[in-house]
């Protein structure tokens, strides 16, 4: 039988999108009124004020790639990093159709019951190919993104899982300093971008359904490893005993990894986000692991340790990109690839020659 | 009870390392009389007949940190390589006290029964921190060790990972080219090694124990999910039981990850070095797996990835330690990370800047 849930397809976030619309006003016309710029300190004392619209046109900024915007975008983050900081950040992944936007649609109507604000913001590279589809589709959290508490983002759009990376983090600076207390970022668990959300985050949850082999071929290898919690969907109904059993075999396969650094051993609990069964249970067991780590100092080690990564990471990138966006690196970079394929140079005479070339060209 | 084989301690291999001894001729001398220098053309000829002297004498010179070597080194490499890739290449990883020496020993035995000749190599970056101890142990692979078809070579032990792993990916070429048609890897299963050794060998090879959670807090996370076999040493005596559990866990956790891309799904077997059972099964599982990935085109798929994994591994460590290994970026890195975690800038201005450093002095 299938599950109510999987009526519609699940693509991500899909609220408040933030690419330029087509302009109202007729193109004939000679110019178009434009409305006067904000300032830096404009922009950061609407940010600090909780002002959602300017916090809006911010992150837009942020998102942007001219680079008029990213020197705007960078002072107004700047001076926004004081502010920053004190929120608890959840990451959330899980395959398509294992029910995300409904579990964060009760998720965070749920945290939202308790006060203080939240942002849900998304990691998904993927988004630029479907954004057609992505459009249309306002609904998916249907009781979060009319609650006054809330702000919605999608992913940006644009460029490599770096760049989405990158603007989703200063995203998030700008959300703190806004007052949001609450940061979800969502993920698709099928790609590389795990990483990055659980490089940005204090605790990563994973949802995850009934079912074995086949049924998980989605899920990145490895991902498991990665969460302080995973939680079985959909355990309702029909479903449940699935649901429970599956929930078992995850406690023992967790017991077979080692002891992560933050001392916790990751939980695992069933939950229906359709039917509201178990929400709170999830919530308890991510309250009980921030107090755990606060307690014992890894909350404050993990946020550094992943301000340092992003430091490195965004070095490493950077000179990854120089090397293979290079012209004439590229035409050569086939032809000694195709020269290792067929046993004519080792992998490694191959980089040097391609070195070498790359270093001789920066010093002329 | 403790095991008959943790009498010992393990650490790796032993034999014939491959570090300088001191001069018998007495340094008062004013020259010692220099041994004739081979040419390349006599090395590649050396190695392709199955000299194992002069294949030592190659993979001396592979290690050699001096310029003059490293020139007639890769030569050799280059010309060894038509005659390379005729082997299988097995990594074997296991947490020290696994059983790893023993085991190799015995696996060791039994491969050569059916002819061929076997090189015993390993991946160790740390073991140059414990050299001194290292050269006392030459009774690890007691058996292996005088058999006249085996070679068995330590870890290189100088330098970073991706140094020693260059440096036994060329020492494979080198054995490959000498008629050597089995290649183990070893390596200790705590560290960044085996992602390098899973990225040399066709099948990688898991060795563990009974015991869940804290016995296993040695295993690198993400190791067990590398592994194409899993197997359960010490599956003796009193042990039997606790190994066929902790077999029938290691068989369901890894039920819940995804399908490897080989199509093969890892197997779990138990076994024991010390008393030599149930090794032909280890064998014939490995063979299995050989016949099966070379039948659906994985076994060339994966060897043609592996070059290219070295190619672009070999460019991106070489563009880090340009930047890193920078005087003045050094300096900066410090300054800049210290501002990032006192929040005076985000990850990406302060990488920004040093970015802006390098490229401005290179450019000079």
């Amino acid at each position: 039988m299938e599950h109510p849930e999987n009526s519609g397809e699940y693509k991500g976030l899909i609220v408040n999108q933030g690419i330029e619309q087509p302009s109202s006003v007729s193109p004939y016309l000679k110019r178009k009124p434009k409305r006067r710029k904000r300032s830096v300190a404009e922009f950061v004392e609407g940010i600090v004020k909780g002002d959602v619209t300017v916090l809006s046109q911010a992150v837009t900024l942020v998102e942007s790639v001219k680079p008029e915007h990213q020197i705007i975008a960078q002072e107004v983050i700047e001076k926004c990093l004081p502010y920053s900081g004190n929120s608890i950040r959840i990451g959330i992944s899980g395959v398509p159709g294992a029910g995300k936007s409904t579990s964060i649609d009760v998720f965070g109507l749920h945290v939202l019951a308790k006060g203080g604000k939240l942002a849900v913001l998304a990691i998904d590279p993927s988004s630029e190919r479907s954004k057609g589809s992505i459009l249309g589709d306002k609904t998916r959290m249907e009781k979060l993104s009319v609650h006054p508490k809330s702000f919605i983002r999608p992913s940006p759009s644009a460029g490599s899982l770096g760049g989405v990376a990158r603007k989703t983090r200063e995203t998030i600076v700008l959300c703190e300093a806004a007052g949001f207390d609450k940061i979800f970022v969502e993920t698709v668990g099928v790609g590389q971008s795990e990483t990055a959300v659980h490089s940005m985050v204090d605790f990563f949850l994973l949802i995850q359904l009934a079912g074995t082999g086949d049924e998980l071929q989605g899920i990145k290898r490895g991902i498991m490893e990665m969460a302080d919690g995973i939680v079985i969907n959909k355990a309702d109904g029909d479903n449940l005993d699935r649901a429970k059993l599956a929930a078992s075999q995850f406690r023992s396969a967790l017991h077979l990894f080692p002891m992560p650094d933050s001392g916790w051993t990751p939980q695992v609990l069933t939950y229906s986000g359709f039917y509201n069964i178990g929400v709170k249970e999830v919530w308890d067991m991510i309250y009980n692991y921030i107090d755990f780590v606060k307690d014992n100092g890894y909350f404050e080690y993990r946020r550094n340790e992943q301000s340092k990564y992003w430091m490195y990471e965004s070095i490493n990138e950077q000179l990854r990109d120089s090397f293979y966006q290079d012209q004439r690196i590229q035409t050569l970079l086939q032809e000694k690839e195709q020269g290792v394929l067929r046993g004519n140079l080792t992998s490694f005479a191959a980089a040097k020659d391609l070195l070498d070339v790359y270093f001789r060209q920066l010093r002329q």
